[in-house]
């Protein structure tokens, strides 16, 4: 059974094994990369870090239209086709553009806030602290809390998930990295309203 | 024949007759809102402004998808709810979506270039006429013509339309503001693709 070359280093590259391991699981896949892979998985042979930190290229753009009046793209990148084209995975970006829909983050998460809209906030809070009288040794604890309160409410992944919102959804993409054995990263999000300024 | 009292100030403000035309014209359509409407284009009625300079605030999201690798969102306001339920306005939305994602403009229009970037742009052009040794009293000439070709491929008014190359998106626009008799404006648009930094 002929074994393509460049699906041999894809497969090394990706789980990290040796290249005659790779070519191994390959053959005994009668040369289909997908199934090779899943083997691979399944044995447990690949050899990359931690999830967390392996890197996420392949993935999806979702699109989410509701009654056209609110739409919603989504990337969330994964490390594979294959993992890309799994249903877990495309339900997961579906379920996220839906949140995005309802919920109207403004970020992904806290990484994502830029410095200049964090240092305006602070200083807002800091000055209603102030204002509210609030002892001085306290206001930088409180005004702590209240940014923390205001940004988590507009960040995707610290938002309570609209279809069940005992967690958040960055607990809901968690429970779908161990499900599918890979790292999904929600990169970015854009969201459109009619007639919003 | 009732007639709802609100239907009646929407029709005054939407086509600039008073509260006894508009009150007519409703009770004339059986109270339909929509039919009114028509009936009050169709006489000429309405006594709004060129198409031009009425304002466009109703309206559709669209959003396209192609092949879970690209996606787009676009707004795109006409003045009356009426029209944007209209066949040929909704399927005007989805040619300008699919447009977009395949010719992936910047901008609507010149008019949304960042004053930054236009100036941006102007210096590198000015830079290569000098270094390519352009005559100095061509040069403000030559960089306008290749400042105005660099944003003309980059705004999505500008571009030839896919669809029909001969002519550009505005055109195609325009001929659907004639057919539906409301001022139609491409207010936004996003287009994200999977992987792009």
């Amino acid at each position: 059974m002929g074994v393509n070359i460049d699906d041999v280093k894809r497969l090394k590259s990706l789980t990290g094994v040796g290249l005659t391991d790779a070519k191994k699981a390959l053959e005994e896949a009668g040369g289909d990369f997908d199934k090779a892979l899943e083997a691979m998985r399944k044995k447990g042979l690949t050899k990359a870090d931690k999830r967390g930190e392996r890197e996420a290229r392949a993935g999806v753009i979702g699109t989410y239209n509701h009654d056209s009046r609110i739409g919603v793209l989504v990337e969330v990148n994964c490390e594979t086709d294959f993992v890309a084209r799994n249903e877990i995975f495309t339900g997961l970006v579906k379920d996220i553009s839906m949140h995005v829909a309802a919920s109207a983050p403004l970020y992904v998460s806290l990484d994502d806030v830029p410095a200049t809209e964090m240092k305006k906030v602070e200083k807002e809070f800091a000055e209603k602290a102030k204002s509210d009288g609030k002892p001085k040794e306290m206001i930088d604890k409180i005004v702590d809390g209240m940014v923390k309160k205001h940004f988590s409410e507009r960040c995707l992944m610290d938002q309570p998930y609209i279809r069940n919102p005992d967690q958040t959804v960055g607990d809901y993409v968690k429970e779908n990295i161990a499900k599918l054995g890979e790292n999904i990263v929600v990169r970015r999000i854009t969201r459109m309203q009619l007639g919003e300024v």
